[in-house]
């Protein structure tokens, strides 16, 4: 089996973009992931591409993978959509991973897009109700955010996990996401602010909601065979995992867990070799699914950063701000860099890439070696989770 | 690199069932390849799942590959849903490919759905029409139907092709359609029925027309290592090609050719090792994508079966019929077996897998060694070609 690794990965700006397309915006994530390789890239050396989109708008709705690839200039690559709701391009990348180790290629473009703040109102709500299950949830009227809600009530039923908690996680994410500059909302919020918010679906607040937003991001991912030509600082995949789920929370066993992300964490450690028992001894950082602000102390517990029930302590202990144990969402997370469906996986992991190379500019971890990211599909139907590391030797 | 093997394949009956599901009509296929393996397999075996669907319906928009996935009791396994318009499923048996060859995985379900027909008039243009380019043909007017008729009039007025070697594809699509249990429209048909039927799009009639379809196909790929425990009668994956090209027909520099299925055949015969120069000579049969008649001419072109502009003379000559040099489309094809849109890249799959275990009843082809199935999504902007082999001995 070749080894994997990111040789350079990029966004467009996450937010609002009346003025742009779902073309332009892969073209500004395309550019800026080429740009990112150290020994820079010809177009002509990529083998295949694979591209995430939830892309129910009206824009082009079968094909939007050779629509986009086209459109920068790699017509004639095989290229796959591939859709996991908001773990559209996590599972992108991931299948970057299996073409490379495959053999069938020796480097892919793997990102994704979304449009979304073209829709309003009423539209925007089913929207994100996509993701969740139809005939129960959506169709009987329960938004994305309400299945969340009930996951945040359970959670605080059976833990004691407080509404500060919940705020906690959101003034983390905006004090990093305003050291973003391609965050979407890059400000800062104090408590009083999330918490005196108007609520969305009880108990979750407008501040512990991700916005709707715009955006690409694409990854380049090279075999072991080849990553010398490109780069003399490697980032190596070492270690994927994913695992799907029922799609609706109601058919699930729990409310205060996602099985998935559960499942596809061990896998990771598994193939990374990292220590189940105490994973977060063996991370630099993490990008977590923070969709909303319950999500983020739901994976604390979920990937073994801390016990069952435990996660709101955590964020409140601090550990996981930037300069803490374990910095979570360095970049704002899906909270205040923004959540471009299917462009948030490939983000995540250009972060990573970001942080593993010394480019993270205010927002920088201290020379990070190993880093998780975190992706997670509708309430938890399909889950991805990445390990990358740094590796200064290449080909061991 | 791992070699890849069909140990199973089976699909639902295609047609149109109102009381049927996408989540029935998936199971329908599951239970089929599951019970195709000749040594049986323990679901537990099965490690991932790839699901293609176009699915713009009002069903599962979000993460409808785990949804099916959950529903036959696979929750749990990674399950990516893929989608390349008509071309979902074959993309999705390439990535199971990549996926054992990666060797992330041991055995890999492949497979795909559509329910098409509870849309209805103006709704069913609108769906075929997603597979075309968004702003500059379905937006301002073009139906898919019309993009292919543009397709046959350029080949008609380059290479003399007739209205009468359209019409032959028909027929012999609906004589092995007939013979076909699971088709959709299973019945014969003449050269006047096909000649003298309604025109949809100028110069193609309803019967150069494939029909709106509901069904599903799954197969199962399975690596070198562990196929032994499924069968003695291995099918080998022996290439794979695929490739990308513009969405819009009229963004291409030909209308007589679909230059990704050119380049997918390529690249396919080269990993097979079958001469690109006379492929025919090594294929015993191939199921082609004749969503229109004019498409499967086109094929016999784009495949190498013929040269440039012959195509029309090859239908013609009886060499594509049942017992002819090379059977093209025993199924029927999407004309008569029907096209549920996710579903016919692992249906054409199935065909094979029937073909060449000794499973086609009444259009069993003698003996076959190899067989070509070939897939295209929208009007070309993506391809995929299988070779398959059998191969009664294992691990060379």
């Amino acid at each position: 089996m070749r080894d994997a690794y990111l040789v350079g990965a990029g966004q467009s700006d996450f937010g609002s973009f009346p003025e742009e397309s779902y073309r332009s915006l892969f073209r500004a994530a395309y550019e800026a992931a080429v740009e990112s390789v150290p020994a820079g890239i010809d177009p002509e050396a990529i083998d295949e591409a694979v591209v995430g989109t939830l892309g129910v708008g009206g824009r082009q709705i079968g094909l939007p993978g050779p629509a986009v690839t086209e459109h920068v200039g790699l017509s004639g690559v095989p290229c796959t959509r591939v859709e996991n709701a908001c773990a559209a391009s996590g599972y992108a990348v991931r299948q970057a991973v299996q073409a490379v180790r495959s053999g069938m290629a020796d480097v892919v473009l793997a990102g994704g897009f979304e449009v979304m703040t073209d829709a309003s109102g009423d539209r925007t709500r089913w929207w994100l109700g996509v993701s969740g299950e139809t005939e129960y949830e959506r169709l009987s009227g329960t938004t994305f955010a309400g299945v969340y809600a009930q996951m945040a009530s359970a959670h605080m039923d059976a833990y004691g996990t407080t509404d500060e908690h919940l705020s906690q996680v959101a003034v983390k994410n905006h004090a990093n996401g305003a050291k973003n500059p391609h965050a979407h909302l890059g400000f800062e919020c104090t408590l009083d602010d999330a918490m005196g918010a108007a609520t969305v679906a009880d108990p979750l607040t407008l501040y512990h909601c991700c916005p709707t937003t715009d955006g690409a991001a694409c990854t380049l991912v090279a075999s072991e065979d080849v990553v010398d030509g490109y780069t003399d600082d490697p980032v190596r995949i070492a270690g994927v995992g994913a695992a799907s789920d029922a799609v609706g929370l109601f058919q699930r066993d729990t409310y205060t867990a996602v099985p998935a992300s559960r499942e596809a964490a061990r896998r990771a450690y598994e193939a990374a070799g990292i220590d189940p028992g105490d994973p977060a001894e063996h991370l630099d950082f993490a990008e977590v699914h923070d969709c909303f602000s319950i999500a983020e102390i739901l994976a604390y517990e979920d990937l073994g950063f801390c016990d069952r029930g435990e996660g709101g302590d955590l964020v409140a202990s601090g550990a996981t701000e930037l300069g803490g144990d374990l910095p979570v969402n360095t970049s704002g997370g899906l909270k205040s860099k923004g959540h471009p469906i299917g462009a948030t996986g490939a983000g995540q992991i250009t972060e990573a890439f970001q942080q593993l190379t010394g480019r993270a500019g205010d927002r920088q971890v201290e020379d990070p070696v190993r880093g998780l990211t975190h992706n997670v599909g509708g309430s938890g139907g399909a889950a991805v989770v990445h390990i990358l590391e740094r590796e200064r030797e290449v080909g061991s």
